[in-house]
């Protein structure tokens, strides 16, 4: 069964058939804000962060799998339908999904009205963008209600999941006219907010989600939605949400257009409120301010499929075979822009939760993006070398709020440090830039202990070298580049998790492939240091690698 | 408006709307197997510790509310529905739920068929029993389809949710006839299996979830039950699930009884496999044996009833007032077996994944079902004693699987210690059992370094004098029995947990309620020191009482 296909000329994947065999999704945003989104427009936004600033909630694996999103429902007379098909999955006369290069438009169309939802995150911009066109195709006046639906997550996603005691008594929320902002403790500890704003005034909307679909209702039939009336209900703990509602009139032939901004902002403590009790929207203003009109999302839109060429446009190749170009010259470098921004800790199989960005991960994934952003390459070498310790380890992940290292899953990856090789050295080739290996980097983000980028390589080969066994090969550690070592084969005890057990402490067990690993970047680290008139260096650990 | 009423004759309380505000739920199970369920058959259950042996799956905070749980669907000739309204939530002809003494019966009707599900969780066994009983009201006979429905969870409720990478590839089960055995991880590092049984042999199962719902239907309109046959799925794999369809045919005024049996079995190592790669089911054959007829299960439901009337008739109040009878003779005393048996860790509130049984609240809760079960009240205050260190001081919480303390939430809880004579004193005055004070008791769950219970309790009153601040009362710590002091008021950062900040040690902040709490226990201690002939050691607590 055929459910999509690749539309070369555009850059786009095509679905059309909604019920795929499993969520087919896009990952959007390119800087700081993020979302990803299935074709039936699931999934869940985040800042930076997607276990410390998650801003919509989303249940993974729920039954049925990927129920929850930001989504719109139209009521046009009775009939209740969504662009997506989910969430109120009515059978649509026609459907399509696009997912594009840091978008996804989704068009769907029923009773001669057609709605495309277009979603990106704009550049240089914490919010994601919405575009809406509906479009009257028949020969008749079309008054339908228009509802839009996100649901808050309450900053922290593990602690939202785990403690109700906590969640269902802190949601706040506050509502001027088209924006609806989440407070929740923002007057207690925090200078951060979110809002979904609509760029039409809406007639009503609903904040209180079990006012929104009703106690006994699904994402397929909010009693809202149902009954084409908001209830403008404003949340007071428990589960709060944002929903507009637009009654709209759309003459025949004619095509009404919406934005609706989803975004975070943060203020600095002391403007944190206009008045007492009422926080500072300012910023926030100033953000719907840039991309709250269809012309202005157009060109923000513009703006990212512009970026997206001159990304790509450094490495093209020209080949026979359709399916090669289409691989090396889009889809391959994509998948690389969206490991560079989401790490590999947040996906429709990772929950964003337990893992932050991997040490190994982040290195070895820098590999394939260094020279689609060496800039941001240089960033992320100089975050992720800035959790090392001193003695070369270190810690095997961090989050990308904080920058700082989690021991989450343990340290004693004894390969870790010399990945750190590889990525300098990928970044030096293909920049030439040399200055990296000058950079002051702290040692345990400890901004008091800060060494040269390349003091950070002597650690990672030292620290090789000072942890060997008794044939003078590196010590496995917790892993040596396999993550099955890590397995809690030892522990007798069911309920401590594979990827948490203890190490097991030793000084014998010796990784042949971290030697191996040692003798290929060892070389490496040997080439930085002769280029840098360091011979004596570069003497020291050629004779290691020749002796290993 | 009325959702229901008590049943005093029945000492039950009667639902007859199962659309109620939020869901009505009752705790079943008495020892060591234990289930939550609402008046929609909505919940889950566990073996001894919610967090480390879940048995079926349940999403707390669910949208809507509610979803999931122990189900039973009726296809009858194309009419699919369920005797608890959900989660078909097809309109009944009638439906009423009675919670009563740890067992719920909900019965539902239909087109002519009535469907009673009495759930409970038989004495002395590690099972839930649910016993249904379909009665035929019409004057033509019925060819129905009924499908069970179970979904796993991978034992540990805490990775259940958050380790998809782990959970999407281990799940594994086994069929034999009319059982469904869940041994994921058996195989690997488990002595434990749990069990789906029908009495009757059915014509066909389903283990796989996608299989049974269909990647697009909901909780109700699984397409299995829509299409009224089973696909006879095994699960590898993705999310196991025990679904059974039986196909009835039941003549008009003719009754049909099924048992359901719901298990969990721990094998020796040694016992594990009856062949290789064949899990040895003898255990679970016995209890099946043990309750798989509606005669026994019906024998095990009087038992549990007479259960119940013995305990209450221990305490029992003559009073004009009916409500005051009714709650002090039945309902009061219920709930606090309740919390005795879920030590507030598991709720519909509560995940059960957070918090383990608390030390202070155990200590407390035991005050209020120390007269109905004093032998198994004595029982756990050994074992939480059994958590508290040399120098007094106690983890605040414990598992109940492993009665090890834990730090979930930090410790230095100031107040702790003192409880554990509240306890002690509530237990003797209730049973004149001195024994227990002679019991030796372990220290941090240490077997090579115990003492007698009452050497604990004289760490407890050491404690607090050993920790006083300037003025001489007892310090605070973390708590002085109100939580609120443990917020965590003195982080400006916002992504640690209110309930897991470090503590703030210091040597001024002192706590007048933890010095009130001394000045009574100190004198509950300073009895049972007299009245154990330590008249010295009674003395100096005493004196120190008078001083504080």
């Amino acid at each position: 069964m055929r459910f999509g296909h690749f539309d070369d000329a555009k850059k786009e994947y095509v679905i059309t058939n909604p019920r795929t065999p499993l969520p087919w999704i896009n990952f959007l945003g390119t800087q700081e804000f993020f979302s990803l989104i299935s074709n039936t427009s699931g999934g869940y936004s985040f800042y930076k962060d997607p276990l410390y600033r998650r801003i919509s909630r989303y249940r993974y694996n729920n039954m049925p799998l990927d129920s929850g999103g930001k989504y719109f429902y139209i009521n046009d007379g009775g009939t209740v339908w969504s662009p997506g098909w989910k969430p109120a999955q009515t059978e649509l006369d026609s459907y399509e999904c696009r997912h594009g290069l840091s978008y996804t438009s989704i068009r769907g169309e029923k009773k001669d009205l057609s709605c495309t939802q277009l979603s990106f995150v704009p550049l240089d911009a914490a919010c994601e963008v919405q575009l809406l066109t509906l479009e009257n195709t028949g020969s008749s006046e079309k008054n339908i209600s228009l509802f839009s639906f996100v649901e808050w997550c309450l900053w922290n996603a593990h602690d939202d999941m785990n403690n109700l005691q906590r969640n269902l008594s802190i949601g706040e929320v506050e509502i001027h006219e088209g924006t609806i902002y989440h407070k929740t403790e923002y007057r207690e500890r925090r200078n951060h907010i979110a809002f979904y704003h609509s760029s039409r005034t809406p007639e009503g909307y609903d904040t209180d989600r079990e006012a929104f679909f009703g106690m006994y209702n699904n994402f397929h039939n909010p009693q809202t939605v149902m009954a084409g009336e908001p209830n403008n209900s404003v949340a007071n703990g428990w589960s709060p949400v944002a929903s507009h509602c637009n009654k709209l009139t759309i003459a025949p032939g004619e095509t009404v257009q919406l934005v609706f901004v989803l975004g975070y902002v943060e203020n600095p403590d002391e403007e944190k409120w206009k008045a007492p009790g009422q926080i500072n929207t300012t910023r926030a203003e100033k953000l719907i301010e840039a991309f709250g009109t269809p012309e202005k999302a157009e060109k923000a839109y513009a703006q990212l499929c512009d970026y997206w060429d001159t990304l790509l446009s450094g490495f093209q190749l020209d080949h026979e075979d359709e399916r090669l170009e289409r691989m090396v010259n889009v889809w391959n470098q994509y998948q690389c822009m969206v490991t560079y921004n989401f790490g590999r800790s947040a996906s429709f199989y990772e929950t964003g939760i337990g893992r932050g960005l991997g040490f190994r991960d982040t290195n070895q994934d820098l590999l394939g993006f260094v020279h689609l952003i060496p800039e941001r390459a240089k960033e992320r070498i100089l975050d992720v070398a800035a959790t090392q310790m001193r003695d070369g380890s270190c810690f095997h992940q961090y989050q990308p709020l904080t920058k700082r290292g989690n021991d989450a899953i343990g340290g004693d990856f004894n390969d870790d440090p010399l990945w750190l090789i590889a990525s300098v050295s990928a970044y030096i080739k293909e920049t030439n830039d040399w200055s990296i290996l000058e950079e002051r980097v702290p040692f345990e983000n400890n901004p008091e202990d800060t060494g040269s980028l390349f003091e950070h390589l002597t650690a990672s080969v030292d620290h090789v070298l000072n942890n060997r066994g008794p044939h003078g090969l590196p010590l496995i550690g917790r892993a040596d580049w396999n993550d099955c070592l890590n397995l809690n084969s030892f522990s007798t005890n069911p309920d401590e998790s594979f990827q948490t057990a203890d190490s097991k402490d030793g000084d014998t067990a010796e990784s042949v492939l971290i030697a191996a690993l040692f003798v290929y970047y060892g070389r490496e680290y040997a080439e930085l240091a002769t280029r840098t008139n360091q011979a004596a260096e570069a003497e020291r650990i050629l004779t290691a690698v020749s002796e290993m």
